[in-house]
């Protein structure tokens, strides 16, 4: 959580200067707090400003962070870091280490691949917002990300000095950390706690990283469209078991074959 | 993001005095910088310093929370509103409208369950950190409460002006919002959109922040224990399949009952 005298000062500029930035207005003079209690109570509401960043710069600081903090730490970083030089205040104020948390599918526990963790929170900080039409902006592009993340041969992006010269491709068919390194081991021949399997998380936390500002770039850019959607097959699910259907006994936007009819047949006897 | 004058004052009180939180000092006098660049470059490291909290008005403000900013956000606030109030600075500065974005597993793609997403990220703020050793020990409170979740009949706390008056309990076996809704509607019989299944969301919340706060005590009372383990079927998977065995083509702490072999049969003809 290091920030450099020039991105705090740009801190300090906004809460001093505030206006424009969702009415956020701090005055600080003399060690005693400005009068207006009103202007006080106020800090910035999601979305915060956005200016377009660099895809391969995001993609090699995340990089960079996997190897610091891990992969949902990686991407958030990334983004907000650029943030941080590129906007200032209010980025200069987000405890980034918190993203740490999403490391290995959320503490370890391999559910939620944690790179996507990470996108999904640069994303709403963005795009977000409490009102229930923000979040819609914001959860769109996360979904194009994720459904992205399910369908692409990843990874798609070769770090400028990776510690593996070659990572496989594979695809996860699916969002999770469990089943995306396991398809990745059955592809790649490589065990799940191997160092080649470490740096395919890395790899994976810069294609990330780069996909998501790209569509954070085309979202600035108010071009932004869905571009991955549901599979066929998994469309066919959902027309009955989602929202208005016959059985009405689920939600998600994921891909169901990534888990049910996987394996097809009972386990081997053991 | 509301924050009070009070709240605030304690803020800048902490801004301005600085010593005993990680070594974050900040003097602003006069509308300038201190001198002293080096301790003007530092903000406070994670963990952050802790107090006590009431595990039911945690549970209460998780659900009052669900109904303004869902599942992650109704734990998240919970526990960080509370420290807000009790430690003030730094949780004055975390823009907890951020975990808004847990809703529904993650954007509404029902990945990891919400409430859980928000328990893990309040408990990294105040047990995690960086350093490796830091992150395990809040990965283990986070650990606990994701297999206390699956294992145990949920909602174990009924809030005290709940929408409905009854909701049934069901067992999750799964840190999964898809699969926790799933089972829950075959218990309840009720469809995965409506109302009362939203209510019931509301008392996970609860029971989330509820459960999240009493480990959280127990951390800062040094009396921490891990108390629920993998289920044994699970560790017999873990052994071929986990760190160290022979095929080691996978990781996660999660029941693999959860989703393997369920169905256990193909799909009926369609």
């Amino acid at each position: 959580m290091k920030v450099s005298r020039r991105e705090l000062l740009k801190g300090v500029g906004a809460l001093t200067v505030g206006a424009g930035l969702g009415g956020f207005s701090l005055a600080v003079a003399n060690g005693v707090m400005a009068q207006d209690e009103k202007k006080v109570q106020t800090l910035p509401d999601l979305p915060w400003p956005y200016k377009k960043l660099d895809p391969v710069l995001a993609a090699e600081d995340g990089y960079a962070g996997y190897y610091k903090g891990a992969c949902s730490y990686g991407v958030f970083e990334s983004i907000v870091g650029q943030l941080r030089k590129e906007v200032g205040f209010p980025y200069t104020m987000v405890p980034t280490t918190l993203l740490v948390v999403g490391q290995g599918g959320m503490a370890d526990t391999a559910s939620l691949c944690g790179a996507l963790t990470g996108a999904a929170s640069a994303i709403f900080l963005v795009a977000g917002g409490l009102d229930p039409k923000k979040r819609e902006v914001a959860y769109k592009i996360i979904q194009e990300v994720f459904l992205w993340y399910e369908q692409t041969a990843l990874p798609d992006y070769k770090p400028n000095k990776p510690r593996f010269e070659s990572i496989a491709k594979s695809v996860s068919n699916s969002t999770l950390c469990h089943v995306s390194i396991s398809r990745w081991c059955k592809v790649s021949k490589f065990k799940a706690f191997s160092k080649e399997r470490s740096d395919r998380c890395g790899w994976i936390t810069a294609a990330v990283a780069k996909y998501t500002v790209e569509m954070l770039n085309k979202h600035a850019d108010t071009t932004f469209k869905t571009i991955h959607t549901l599979s066929p097959e998994s469309q066919k699910c959902r027309s009955c078991h989602d929202r208005g259907s016959v059985l009405e006994n689920t939600r998600g936007i994921m891909d169901c074959g990534g888990c049910h009819f996987s394996p097809k047949k009972e386990h081997p006897k053991i």
